[in-house]
């Protein structure tokens, strides 16, 4: 690395490092508890106040747990951290925990009253991972001991043992259903690849041979099944057997995906997912002990596939998705693509030394800094034009957590800090 | 001082450094803020948990601005702390100002609807106090003149210009009105200590004539009306033209003293009132430029009252209140005192050079460390008995707000700096 690569990445860990220890956290650590109940809030809009909504999501607890956890065992600061996660911990076990049909609610409401008691397994996916964090950080057993339970729970009642690869969406007492009425039982890659990187924190936290046996077979399911490696691409949902299907918008929701009535055929590719996936794969690879230079073939056609469709080299930031084979179809930006784009790319020129994949996160940060935090809050807008024009100003939902955006300026200091190490070794 | 007394001051400086910042600061930037509605809000039980107390009294908002700055302007750090009070000046100024009545409410709903309409002096007191802590960290104009509107609102309908000093129950319509049914107007000691206190602020932020001469005639008042300068003790209640009376319980209450029905004789004192005395008024000294040698006459005998019959040097700690020749009378230890007293026996110590004002201060902050933290949240338990056994297990009300505890933590530390500094030049 040439010395001015060198000081333009000082300036960017620089910069990145000031606005999470002066922004971004301080932003949660005011508003992510909600004292009356106990749990998290992450409902806010664009002025930081709280909106009406007043439920909590299965998810939004999960996240919370797993963000705080991850940004204090990377050495963050997160004033009371401790017992913030403490009380968290308690209103999840408390309130979303079934104990008579097992499983956890997908949402309650503020004050713990069940809402809606479908068990979604992407949400108990997010609980392994919360989990296992929280016990990677304190050692508490409680929180390890249900890890481990709820992912033999996913063994015995969400597994598929016929074509391998997990359900999604079951009822109270854990009957499969399909996810909206008019289709059957499906797969999809955002399950798969939160439940590798869930089973990648409980392998971390446990080193238990079962985990690890279940976090290299949902990693080859993905790169047989889900992913074209010719292309780079991921595709989203599957039949049971793993023929694509297209990607339909589902009864229960965790984001505000936008849809056309028949949905999206085959062809469409989200780059964010993609690009979130390499990161992640390589990660669980470290923790399986396998050296990042055997995955090459698996990443390095998203990378490129990623650089060339989804990077807007006019605005700056990652397109939302588009053709397989082909240019970007929905060219808004959305807030959590650019924060696994930006860690993506880092690990890229990681593992490749190649710096377009360096400009690429340039591109983003830069559009990120620029356009899609909301300054006035620390946290960022939900979703911008192709130009940056505000369209979602709001900074959370029951969906959108503090995951993303804070997991993502963690990793990035993390990774730059490696970038420049490395280079001084 | 001997360098063992130093290195002793040097382990007090770090434990309280240590706390401030990683305990008790903590609990509050995690709490105080309502988002809901905007605000603060410091009703918390002993786990930290919202209590159902829902109402914001004027006080909790007031003080809650005033404690944020202060914190921020003596350097100490508060995360998002400007957004933080920018929100709490919103609220405050649209849900309690009352635009046709003037002045400002008493207790408004968590959504800011009114509740208690009365104008309490006491309340306006820490809100001409806050402003001017808010506008000297921030510049903030709205806020200074706000300050100053409501400083010359208290000469034109509060002050008394026949026998000085201020009254203190008003109803919406800035009647004056006795403070309990069966007793007429009053004036007392603990408003004009909150007025001195309040008038200082606003001195140092506008070095107006008319605030410095407000200022100086309040100080004169209570050493010449409230505070007996032979024992150094302070009367609490007194009529209209200054003859002592019984301390009784008002309609309107700022706290939760304890009384009998015939009240609290004139023979009766409060060690917190006359030790927190000590400090505020030396600190206007300081903001008036009057060296604090002419104020020995004034202080010391104080001191010495407190330093004899207020410390409890069996169990450690500030009894609450006693005779005035003679000794205490209430032996429980109430959160507040604790944190006056340490900062009035450093002082004592700064302006006396008498080390037993050393072993207070340490006989305090060991109580305090010991037994009034509750460590589990950050925050002080509100009351103990004698012994140190608890009996109110609180963490705040709408009474006790986080004002006294972080303001003496603050102060502790800025007062072995100087401590430790003045020793080494």
């Amino acid at each position: 690395m040439s010395d001015s690569l060198v000081s333009e990445m000082q300036e960017y860990l620089k910069k990145t490092k000031n606005y999470l220890d002066n922004n971004l956290i301080p932003f949660w650590v005011v508003n992510a508890v909600e004292s009356r109940y106990g749990g998290f809030q992450t409902n806010y809009d664009r002025n930081g106040k709280r909106t009406d909504i007043t439920e909590k999501s299965f998810l939004s607890q999960c996240r919370s747990i797993f963000t705080i956890s991850h940004a204090m065992r990377l050495g963050f600061n997160w004033p009371n951290g401790e017992q913030v996660l403490k009380q968290g911990i308690e209103f999840l076990f408390e309130n979303f925990r079934d104990n008579e049909n097992d499983g956890y609610y997908w949402i309650v409401e503020e004050d713990g009253k069940p809402k809606d008691v479908n068990k979604i397994i992407y949400g108990h996916s997010f609980l392994i991972y919360g989990l296992s964090e929280y016990a990677l950080l304190t050692g508490n057993d409680e929180a390890k001991n249900e890890a481990i339970r709820i992912f033999d729970l996913l063994q015995e009642k969400v597994a598929d043992p016929k074509d391998k690869g997990y359900f999604e969406h079951f009822d109270q007492c854990f009957n499969l259903k399909g996810a909206r009425g008019d289709i059957g039982t499906h797969k999809s890659l955002d399950v798969h690849m939160h439940l590798m990187e869930a089973f990648t924190t409980l392998y971390e936290l446990t080193h238990a041979e079962n985990h690890k046996q279940a976090l290299v077979e949902v990693i080859d399911l993905i790169f047989d099944k889900m992913v074209d490696q010719d292309t780079g691409t991921g595709m989203a949902m599957f039949t049971n057997d793993w023929e694509p299907i297209s990607n339909v918008e589902l009864d229960t929701v965790w984001g505000r995906d936008r849809f056309d009535e028949d949905g999206k055929a085959t062809d469409i590719t989200s780059y964010g997912h993609n690009i979130e996936l390499t990161w992640l794969y390589l990660h669980a690879q470290d923790v399986l002990g396998i050296p990042r230079e055997k995955s090459l073939d698996r990443v390095v056609p998203i990378y490129n596939h990623t650089y060339e469709h989804g990077v807007d080299w006019k605005y700056g930031g990652l397109y939302v998705e588009g053709k397989r084979m082909g240019a970007a179809t929905e060219v808004t930006k959305e807030f959590w693509q650019q924060a696994e784009a930006m860690i993506g790319f880092l690990d890229a020129y990681l593992v490749t030394g190649d710096k377009k994949y360096l400009e690429a996160f340039s591109n983003i940060h830069d559009f990120v800094f620029e356009k899609m935090i909301n300054w006035e809050q620390g946290e960022w807008f939900a979703l911008l034009a192709e130009d940056g024009e505000l369209i979602w100003d709001y900074m959370g939902t029951s969906w959108k957590v503090f995951y993303h955006t804070i997991r993502g300026t963690c990793q990035v200091i993390k990774k730059i800090e490696k970038i420049i190490n490395k280079d001084q070794v």
